[in-house]
């Protein structure tokens, strides 16, 4: 996340909404963030929408995801919202949302649905 | 492919192998690389075996990937495979492996199936 | 539709609730409806969601989906929801849910994200 | 597997073939067989695969799967092949593919990749 130059930007129980501003460094010729940039960003939404319901000394690994790239993803910023749609003690299942920001005016350009899985790392010691 | 340094190892018609270095830049804490990084690797691959068996002219788009995240992503470096599984003049179905390769040992890490379409934007002038 | 008993309970433009109820027929031992039944009602919800905002004339055809089987499918009836995400004069991105409903208590056992296709088929002619 | 008329033709450790006559009951009227009836035959190819490779005592339970229709879905006969891709303990990511056949040639008409999950169902007594 850092990297990108994400941030949380609203956490509530089951739901965060991550926030990016445009850089041109990861962006294509034409301006459009790639689906790279926004696979990673609505992993992390996901992940830590599925975090927020989990026990403390959970980790969280993603299983699998799968997205649809809906419309150019060219704005001034971007927010990656993630939804847990169902949490369970081994597996959760998310949807995450890819909006760009332009003029004040969100268009979704990319979903995500995605499995993730948690691990109790404590356990290991 | 530039930002991510990845190049193109291999190419035929509906296949391709593409090479990336590891570096920690866009890795995790734990050395292992990014969903995202995988994610484009993947997509790139996919969408240049797709582009091989497009007549000249295409320009090419892609519609949606499901990626399942295997092994921890670990490596010296990483062979994004892609490969055409149903060509098609609109649509075209492609799936993509991604391997981290370490002491000469290929680990199969991450798969992505996609759906590519073609555009013709020489149509437009 | 005919086959599994499934009714259009209601339809708006880009949304669609189809109907169905419980039968032996196409469930497990344990009475839970197969999989293959739920994803016959998705795809079929989110194949008539996205017939709504269609052209005259136009057919359609399912690209792809993907299905998250979240609860076992038990009930006395079923509630199969399509609403399109993103229409396009080629692809529309639909999602589906669908309910077992159970003494008027709707739980949500699998969700889909499907891509369709319009076919113009009075180009044809 | 007893509804569709589905029988297992050849197994393997990690593989599996299904097979099913075609019916004009689950078909479409242009003689098309449905694609709930495809997904229930890959989603049953993939599961018996990965049960192959699970220890005595398990139970298996698909968690997800994603699904391209890449041909019309007509013919004599149709066979389901599924094949582990990645075992785990707890989970297990399988690769489905329905073919058609037609005097003898088998065409590929559609793709899965399923995660799946295993149960030690002997574990509650």
């Amino acid at each position: 996340m850092r990297t990108l130059g994400i941030s949380i930007a609203r956490m509530e129980p089951g739901e965060v909404d991550l926030a990016m501003s445009y850089s041109a460094e990861y962006s294509q010729q034409n301006g459009f963030v790639h689906a790279g940039v926004l696979t990673a960003g609505l992993d992390n939404a996901c992940g830590i929408a599925a975090f927020t319901l989990m026990p403390a000394g959970s980790d969280i690994l993603t299983v699998e995801f799968k997205t649809n790239l809906l419309a150019p993803a060219k704005g001034e910023s971007f927010v990656f919202r993630g939804v847990v749609v169902k949490p369970g003690r081994t597996l959760t299942v998310c949807d995450g949302e890819a909006y760009a920001v332009q003029d004040g005016v969100e268009t979704l350009v990319a979903t995500m649905t995605g499995t993730l899985m948690a691990l109790q790392w404590r356990d290991a010691n």
